[in-house]
């Protein structure tokens, strides 16, 4: 049983260097959305958990390029990375990074799902005649499901943060963008998540859902790592 | 000549302690205004000028309040701070800062112009049918206006960042807020304004324009707090 095997890994606390050879792709950080020159539609995503999970990757050996949005942390020693805004530029950095397969890609950045439909090339004036202003936003593209389709790696992991049905809804984007994990959070928790240094989070395949305890998101990489290593292993024999 | 009075100030190396008694109010940094629980509008704002002029306005011997939006720099030793999210949280701050009347406030903070009309409490969900959505946004409260209007402080001083038609721009706002000084500068310019250290800016009054050089945000600050304390001393006299 997979989840029996990973268990009895995580007791070991020597680090291997059983990923060296593959590459592994992380987002992590916020996207950021131009209004125009000076404002911007953005989240409160800090980086650390894509941080975390670039930094366990590199530990056990991995070639990692992380894809970042503007984050304050520092960059993980020995990853690649990538600094991007908008999520149009995470996506292309992305398929730029892949044109040869990845063996892992991990979307743990939170993308804005949407931009604006047209942003302004001058700073928008603020009319005294003008109570009420609409922006008109259009969506982003889909990053992780569009790496899914295009076969960019050969797993696939996904994050969804929610704050209601957190199960429900995660499960319903494992088929929906055809991932074979999703690591699912609820942000409405103010301990965890966004912007804190703790994680908790239920982790599901098409088979499974397992949820680990509440701990740090640099113990939490290093386990998610550990999972995501033996599901790609289990799944390449069978 | 209160510009030729300045000028020879400069040259003077030694700061003096004579701002000593007075209760300088400043906002700085971006404010943010909540779409969802995950999602905000924000701007470029670093917080950098409202935090070196306070450090100056310490400097030469004011109590100093600085009320700041969410920045990621490090706080001038010696001052109040109040740190606040949304435009509605920093206008209250200010109303609160200034029960008794303070001696000079600058409004160095790029508040955000609208906020939502409604900010949903839950996260918005991204409907596959859906390619557009609007948001509604509508007007903050106009801080320094507002403070201009009850008298908060003695001498009002507000910023103008414009991408352009600046002075134009600039010099309208100073009427219609019912400022004593506004500092203008143009964040169309990659080379200054926000999150650089340097920065330039024209400083316009009722009667005159001010354009000083090109210098970082720290020497740029001891400048202007010498030309707002100088502008002060020559109104309380006339």
């Amino acid at each position: 049983d997979i989840f029996n095997t990973i268990m009895t890994h995580f007791d070991k606390a020597q680090v291997t260097q059983d990923l060296t050879g593959q590459h592994w792709v992380i987002t992590a950080g916020p996207t950021m959305e131009a209004i125009d020159p000076v404002r911007f539609i953005s989240n409160h995503s800090s980086g650390k958990m894509g941080y975390a999970l670039a930094t366990a990757a590199i530990a056990r050996g991995a070639t990692v390029t992380l894809i970042s949005g503007p984050v304050q942390i520092t960059a993980p020693a020995g990853a690649k990375i990538i600094a991007v805004k908008s999520a149009d530029e995470m996506l292309a950095a992305c398929q730029q990074s892949m044109i040869t397969q990845a063996d892992v890609f991990i979307g743990a950045a939170a993308v804005a799902d949407f931009k604006m439909k047209a942003a302004c090339d001058q700073k928008m004036k603020k009319q005294s005649d003008t109570d009420e202003i609409t922006l008109t936003l259009v969506k982003n593209p889909d990053i992780i499901a569009t790496l899914a389709q295009q076969k960019r790696a050969k797993t696939l992991v996904g994050f969804a943060a929610e704050t209601q049905n957190v199960i429900e809804y995660a499960k319903s984007k494992l088929e929906r963008k055809g991932l074979d994990i999703i690591i699912a959070n609820d942000v409405s928790r103010a301990d965890i998540g966004f912007n804190q240094d703790d994680n908790q989070v239920t982790v599901i395949t098409k088979d499974k859902t397992w949820s680990p305890d509440k701990t740090t998101k640099n113990a939490l990489a290093g386990q998610l790592v550990e999972f995501i290593n033996e599901y790609a292993l289990q799944t390449s024999i069978s």
